[in-house]
């Protein structure tokens, strides 16, 4: 801080963490469009001045909460992996598992994701897209390795890929946490869906 | 029209549907809320009180690009029902085929549809939530009539069902017309697919 500078208010709940809150909330409502720096400083209980001692703006906000996310997934697929050991039907299952809690957890986020992936500006676009195709280079690797090995007798791997990763997000769209459906069951569904995909013998 | 008042600007293309194109174009490239009824009048090259001669605002406009490719996607569903016949397994190709085609064809709809949906005021959005609904009942009636004669082993027939169509309109969000990838090729992929899912012997 520079010398005569007042002491930053801290936002409401504390930290940057307060402000990428207000932010997730703005934007899962009324979308980045219809979100204002304004909207996102009261609702972190900021001026919209402290608001920019903390961030830079909207659009950084948007990259923020995207790559949380992102990095989020990319962990909890990181670590069910290691977890899972070197058989193929268990990372597969692995990775299912990560991804149905992850997309029942943070469904919000998901939405946010998904949502407003084009309005990041092309320097954010860049540097989120490879996080993302690192976890999507997790799947790859894995179904490619099962098919490899003859445990996955699919035809068209980068597809059965592909609908393994969109059965799985989809769950974002319509599942309700007081729905009566365990998160346990859920999973278990989901495997064997992935499993009947990658025609797991 | 009523006596006095000047006959309509016809908009650039015609009619109607040169707005509804102009405000589909609109909003795929910068979304509803980063659109304005401006950005629109231009794009259908027509003046701001010629545009509200043709349709009722923003909105409005929103509401109709969803209800045109709801619209259309389930007459091609219903199309490819009908052609299949009785059998189960010829059904589920027919949807599929029927939803990769749309998805392929209508890729900017398809992305409209997905993160605009939001964005509809509650009238419409009912509305258009019974149009989905009745295109979501063709594929559970399918699904669940292939179970119940035998033909699909599936155990959880709604978890089945949503990961076929998810599969299925993930293609909107990465293929390439261009790609080399022909729509034939990928109708048989997914079929393939769905047949595993539903677990079709």
């Amino acid at each position: 801080m520079s010398p005569g500078t007042a002491p930053p208010v801290v936002p409401r709940g504390g930290g940057r963490e307060a402000i990428t809150r207000a932010a997730r909330e703005s934007f899962a409502e009324r979308g980045y469009h219809g979100t204002s720096i304004r909207d996102i400083a009261r609702g972190a209980g900021l001026s919209l001045s402290a608001l920019y001692h903390w961030h830079a703006g909207k659009q950084d906000l948007l990259a923020a909460v995207i790559e949380e996310s992102t990095a989020e997934y990319f962990g909890r697929c990181d670590e069910a992996l290691r977890e899972a050991g070197d058989d193929p039907a268990a990372r597969l299952g692995a990775l299912v598992r990560a991804t149905v809690e992850y997309r029942v957890s943070r469904q919000v986020e998901s939405t946010i994701a998904a949502s407003e992936w084009r309005n990041l500006e092309p320097a954010h676009r860049e540097r989120l897209a490879e996080m993302r195709s690192a976890a999507s280079r997790l799947w790859a690797d894995l179904v490619d390795d099962g098919v490899a090995r003859g445990v996955f007798r699919c035809e068209h791997p980068d597809d059965a890929r592909r609908a393994v990763i969109a059965s799985c997000n989809a769950i974002a769209q319509w599942f309700e946490p007081d729905g009566g459906l365990g998160v346990p069951e859920l999973v278990e569904r989901y495997t064997a869906i992935a499993r009947r995909i990658v025609d797991c013998r």
